[in-house]
């Protein structure tokens, strides 16, 4: 016997008729054995149908003001959704129940709209599971200790799931969502994409930072905090498929270095197309410049990717970043009014239409010779490299976005993903 | 300055245009000088929405079982338009907070779906209150002993702005409605309907226990027990009619006698054809029949309205009573299996083609012949009475229901109704 938690994300909870098919997959892992905890998110549509009434509300500032409001008003559709599989168990003959964050109660800090979870108090699910209930655990929400609702921001189901499977030392948390694992690539540009059986930890870290859609970054920083066995696999398989397939079925996500994982050098491609580059020209190369263009940008709270400085030439140096698609105009307006008339001569350029690829691989660490394989790739497909960003398990570089799918294809059959 | 409780009704809040008129007129009166506390109900066919999905998922036992669980997925809609008001209010420039029930809290018995209000705290509400702040206090839902949300019946909203105001000790209770008022009868049955300016209390109690629908019987109990003044009213006239006009506008439920009142022998006609005849024929007449009969129905929880026995002849009686519609054709079932092969030759009849008219005055305690005016007017029209109930405000018939609108037409100008 198990205590293992599942996590089902707004498509597959989207219809009665999937619910009631979750339900019955949920019974299935039960009646095996298993104690269960249920995360499930909002049926899909209903967080933006809420969030809109708001935005038709309150169209001055949807994003910022109103956050305490918002909070009320969003976690209603994980509520909502909680008991309805409550319900569909129930009516499968399976004893459960089911509660809001603030009835664990996963405390949180008071950050509205993207607060953070702080401790969850196992006794009264620890209680129902020794009972024989499946536990149903809204997602994405929690209580401040001034007991408001709060909640973790897009994607925080995954991360409620990860927290919950922590507090109660879950033997495996499951995320079930419409894709049937995580691929070396998006398959949607190369076909021939493979599914991962196992993925590292820090290469998940990497891939869901640079863009992988598959788990949100803040749920695989948990999981490795905590070391919480995290499985990502498909909800839309036959609900009665052998529950050991299924247990094995998906990507595992590791915390061990197996040889097995030193052998593969690169184990996926991420990529994006949200950020755009923006580029001040004729900067005095001296110090305290970066602080200077980048410290007005982080104070009107824009989030900075990529960052690169040209070698200097005449005293003058050129630097690049970029930032999110959504910020560019108020970054660029921003430079021209703040910053370049304290720095004379300079000038701002700015590209939209930029996107940046990645390889990612924990081989990468003990490999020597990766990044120019991929730079001679992408020569041969006579992409230019517009900025060049590496850590330890990846290298990124930022390109003209029309060669995207190109470049993505390119390295995948370079790092011979393909291939088992 | 005075402290006003303000209900809306799922109409009033049944898109964001209307909910955006709900947040202009609440802030109108704040900005009047009043503290202003906000019950406002789910939009309109929220609450249908959410159990019918719950009715998909658990077809066999929509309204008995998984009770926890269909509160816990109903009481979102009214959490979700708390929100939005607040969110209105906070973009007119007017401070506002929304509370759960179990925030506030309002405590509840833990009968699931048709839980009863047993304290409310005003803690937080009295702080905010006096910090200016409009506070929204989510209806028709509490939470219990245990922490459970729990709800209050149809119409729970009503219930949950009169406990409000009754423990916040508020000056008023404006109830704004789709209608403007309590009227004589149903205008759309009696186009020289009048609105009446007072009611007392009794007779409200007496109209909504009858069949009017302005008000939920619960919540005019809850108002003369803590003798909480309230006021019907429309939420459709401009938000920014002049707020003395608002104020004096609707039908105020009163608790004093004043002499007006007595002057007025009949206040209303309330009616309905939601009730079923059922009559027992050839009875014994011996003492425990009526227990023997009524007792088994009981049981059965099956409510029963109006009784009547006939006259003995021969040792045998007749026995009547009337049940609601929908438990009509159980209660004959279970008269037939259950209790007639003890009764010996006893033979039942129905008829659920009926309706019943009655006229409500809280004057007849004080005047002789209300009832035979009654009865000679619908005499008049050749109408036959089946069945007569009387209290010390009211006298009920049970008459055909092909004659409802007559009977109703005929007794509204008998008794001068029209006449302000």
């Amino acid at each position: 016997m198990a205590l293992i938690v599942h996590k089902y994300g707004g498509t597959s909870m989207g219809s009665t008729e999937r619910i009631r098919n979750v339900a019955k997959r949920v019974a299935k892992w039960a009646r095996a054995g298993h104690q269960i905890v249920v995360v499930p998110s909002a049926m899909s549509g209903e967080t933006n149908r809420l969030l809109g009434l708001a935005k038709e509300l309150a169209p001055a500032k949807p994003d910022t003001a109103y956050s305490r409001e918002l909070d009320m008003l969003a976690s209603t559709g994980e509520q909502a959704s909680s008991a309805l599989l409550a319900i569909a168990l129930q009516s499968e003959g399976q004893p459960s129940v089911s509660y809001a964050g603030w009835q664990v109660a996963i405390k949180t800090n008071d950050a509205f709209t993207k607060a953070r979870i702080q401790s969850i108090d196992d006794q009264k699910v620890k209680a129902d599971l020794n009972a024989g209930k499946v536990v149903i655990i809204t997602g994405f929400q929690g209580v401040d200790d001034n007991g408001n609702i709060t909640t973790l921001g897009r994607g925080g189901s995954d991360t409620s799931a990860v927290a919950v499977a922590a507090a109660l030392k879950a033997d495996e948390c499951l995320i079930y969502t419409d894709v049937d694992g995580v691929y070396t690539t998006d398959p949607r540009v190369v076909p021939e994409a493979r599914r991962l059986q196992t993925v590292s930890f820090e290469e998940m870290l990497e891939m869901a930072s640079l863009g992988s859609k598959v788990l949100q970054i803040r749920s695989v920083e948990f999981a490795g905090k905590y070391k919480v066995p995290m499985r990502v696999l498909s909800s839309f398989t036959p609900w009665d498929i052998d529950i050991h397939e299924e247990a094995a079925s998906g990507t595992l996500i590791t915390f061990e270095e197996d040889e097995q994982m030193e052998q593969a050098v690169v184990s996926g491609i991420a990529f994006n197309r949200d950020e755009a580059k923006i580029s001040v020209l004729g900067v005095p190369d001296k110090p305290g410049i970066a602080y200077q263009i980048l410290g007005a940008v982080a104070d009107a709270n824009i989030e900075v990717d990529v960052i690169i400085q040209n070698l200097s030439k005449d005293g003058k140096t050129d630097f690049s970043f970029t930032v999110h698609r959504n910020d560019y105009a108020k970054t660029i307006d921003l430079l021209k009014e703040k910053v370049l008339p304290s720095l004379g001569v300079a000038e701002v350029l700015g590209d939209a239409k930029i996107c940046k690829v990645s390889i990612v691989g924990i081989g990468m660490r003990s490999h020597v010779g990766v990044a120019s394989k991929m730079f001679r790739a992408l020569s041969e497909e006579g992409i230019n490299i517009q900025m060049i960003s590496t850590s330890e398990i990846k290298t990124s570089v930022v390109i003209d976005e029309k060669y995207m799918e190109l470049a993505v294809r390119a390295l995948h059959k370079a790092f011979d993903l393909d291939q088992a």
